[in-house]
């Protein structure tokens, strides 16, 4: 199986990253996790990029806050699927680094999840894998099916306490 | 080669997302195109989303606008990638279709691109088909090339015309 | 008396509806509660609302955060009227979940509340079912004539404080 | 039948009020339409709403750009549901008539719709009246129908070009 | 003198309403405050407002959160200049309040400051009142006398601190 | 009578603030009009403020976009009563320079209108002359009906064409 | 003297980046231009910011719109001041470049000016220039007052046509 | 060397500020630091930036909060570069002081660093005056050098803790 690459801009975003990469291994997908900064180190964040492919990655996760380019900067140096974390700071609950992440020129794409949506990051690459992988579709389907069944457990506690 | 499903809210939105269309023509990835609205044809868009999995889809496009909900219903009922367009409508300059579109909870995610950003919607599906696709990915690596030389050709020009 | 259906996308927002419960329990309107996932358990949701005048239903309270599709998803499946509580979340203020409430297409509306506005939403259906119901436009008026005491009672205790 | 009135705040508003008009013509039910101002007419905004209820009526839309009070100011005054709709004015988009229409203290509420969603405000108080009357209960489906029809009908046109 | 009026829409904007009162007393302007609500006594705040005028007051300030009405139902009453102060509630950091305060239309002015700016609120109705009172002006010079000598003050010490 | 103020801080200012100088002159109220820039020409408008007392004005019109700062240095030269216009520039909708004209820190206020609110800001000086002018009191009263009737005539006019 | 490098990310900004190029050529300032993207062509950006002080460059200007990355990126590769144009696009009136470029992360500032303020990019690299350079204080100086000489005449002008 | 002035408008920004003093002292930047506010001592904010240059000053950075005008104050006075700090306040995460600091008018530049982001304000100053002093030059990359290393120490920890 392809691998996964977490890449965080700065290990102050691992509390959200850390969803991510729960969920990996949840999954049981292979994968790596550093801390590049499209600012501090950006060659070695391009040259992660640049062999990620031929390394045996399949997408890369980037999770950055504020001028959140470092999803951009990894889109720009591979052709691989590149999904975008933005993460909240302090003033702005995210605005800035949604926009700096989603709003790619064309060519240059960049998945981008919800604020802080580090679970869903790591779930959209592990879809990706599952395209060509019928047994992590499975594994896709049944988590969907647990989720599922956690509403309607919630719900039926809810029913219990409010409808008599 | 798996086929990418282009679902569009309303038929208003196909300007937009003839870009999305014309880049998989591009690259010769078999396609279908839809009109489904999540809130007049939900059933159609669930049932389609439903069996989009065994009827040899990889990956689906979603693009609406305003209370965008389209990419996310449709992520309800499929665990294949889905890739949500926000397309702007008069009033907002499509942050309402950003926000809805994006902003999903955790176990369903949207892949979402810029505000009208149709052609990589495209982009990104052919990332994700080309992960088990050499072929492809040699092509998007192509692509990027031929975008590189474009930009080196207008940096030319405008070298030409300012330093002299 | 119709019943008042109140759904939530996830029982973490029961404390926001709970203000929705209270005031149809006062008004002594009956109702049902219920936790249903636009994303999570579409199906539950669809089948909900599509038999929800049938079942003695008059209107339907959504409640939901984020990319908040819960209301319209029910409206998609009915044409009982539809009362949608964007719910604010961690990073936004709820402006998210607001728009993607409100700005729904033409020919599915959501009669939108404020943000956490939830006791206001049960008042809109109290409001809809005293249209024919007039000892409940009479309640409606009583409670309003009771506020507006509420409100008295502050000024004179303001006054008596400040204005001497 | 109830009749529903529509009331603008301004003349100027007409052009995005005649669509909640023809909804309520399409579907046979009676109004009223006036110009009232919050502002510059506020005591025969607050005298109609007052009697609005013994006068027939079983919801009122209201509509009001910019600093938008009227909605709230009629629903001040009545028990009566209130429908509002937030109109663009040229410089933000609308953000500011939502805010001002939505945002309503407890007690008092307003049932926003979209910035402009004139037709959508119709459609909510035919709504309202259908709770207790099948017939205009199954004119909105049948509508529903329709529209459904159309988004199909547009599907069909879509698939057969791009399809083949 | 004139008097000052000062509404808040609810007891809980008093925190903020305080420094608006306090500025006055440092000024020995007569006041008065109340609490009438635009939407809970629409009456008592419109009868205070038609009245002001031969009540002796020479200007109202309006305190109110969320969808704030209350400066522009107070201004819809009366041609006395009306203070807009939006207060700001959990959600949107007063950008609602701001936004219905300060987006009045033509005819119906209300001098809107800053979100929870309360002090300012009393500050420019001082400055009203001393257009033609010159012991008032003087007063207000001499205060900003003042304020301009803290600010010296707090400069010497960080001077002191850091510039060696 | 005091005279009234009228800068703008760029000369492209002008057709909006040609309102405010129609509706002074409509009022007979005396006045000025200036063009300072804060940033151009700071000490021009710095002198015009520290005098503009002693010269006989009673109030001070500032109207600025983008950055907007003139209404503030103006204000911070004077202790005149000073209206900030905050001017709508091609991209922003003239949020820039709403916040940058209303939120003023303590001790300097700026009483703000509407984005190109230019006759609500003239209305405003009117209405603090009018606080010791009977005579101008009793005009801005009669416009007030005038305005009103406007409003009762273009209800009338809309009355007559759709409600039959 | 250093020279000064102009930067766009796309030569659609050259109508915008103009402005800088022609404020340049008024001061004498010797620059460069060229079109390098921080996504279609990072390493010729990478490499021309690596070596822009060993080529005699004594700041860079950076133009670009939507995640606008590029002034981050160029000064990720070098310590040279980097200044940022937000470039506005169709959808968001520049607050997603605004955002993008200004948001930076400590370490690497990036000095953004207004949106679309290509001129101000510009003036503040020769304001750079001129800290060591008199000649060129002195022309800056005298731009200052030829400014305000302009300010002045449009006063004089609507002095004459409205102060009688 | 020159040196740089930090100017805040109260002395409440200096938690804030002190990050910009404690780059320049970790740079030997000679520096000096006031507090000047742009509504409450203009005069002194005036004087001292008419005599910056002569004074010795290379840049000024002015960090202010809400409607933050002291930059763009001292940038009227001055031309020497000046770096504007928007400080974030209670309500509006920033945004306010931003947009009162970046949108300045043609002319008058102000050089906008990130909210809240006074250490990148300093280096922004020492680039400028490293411009000429290859010394300096040298110390700024030795820092940028250091901080890559703390990412790369940072990385190889989570590389430890996570990849295996």
């Amino acid at each position: 199986m392809k691998k996964i690459a977490i890449i965080m801009g700065s290990d102050s975003d691992l509390p959200i990253v850390k969803k991510a990469i729960d969920t990996l291994v949840e999954f049981g997908v292979p994968h790596e996790v550093h801390v590049f900064s499209a600012h501090r180190t950006p060659e070695e964040s391009a040259l992660f990029s640049k062999s990620a492919r031929e390394n045996g990655f399949g997408a890369i996760i980037a999770a950055a806050g504020m001028a959140a380019h470092l999803a951009g900067a990894i889109a720009a140096n591979t052709t691989l699927p590149v999904v975008g974390i933005p993460v909240s700071s302090n003033n702005m609950g995210g605005i800035d680094a949604l926009l700096s992440t989603v709003q790619m020129p064309s060519g240059i794409p960049v998945a981008t999840v919800a604020v802080n949506g580090a679970s869903n990051a790591a779930l959209l690459c592990i879809q990706m894998l599952a395209i060509e992988d019928s047994e992590l579709a499975a594994a896709l389907n049944a988590k969907r099916q647990k989720d599922r069944e956690t509403v309607l457990k919630k719900n039926a506690a809810v029913e219990e306490e409010f409808n008599k």
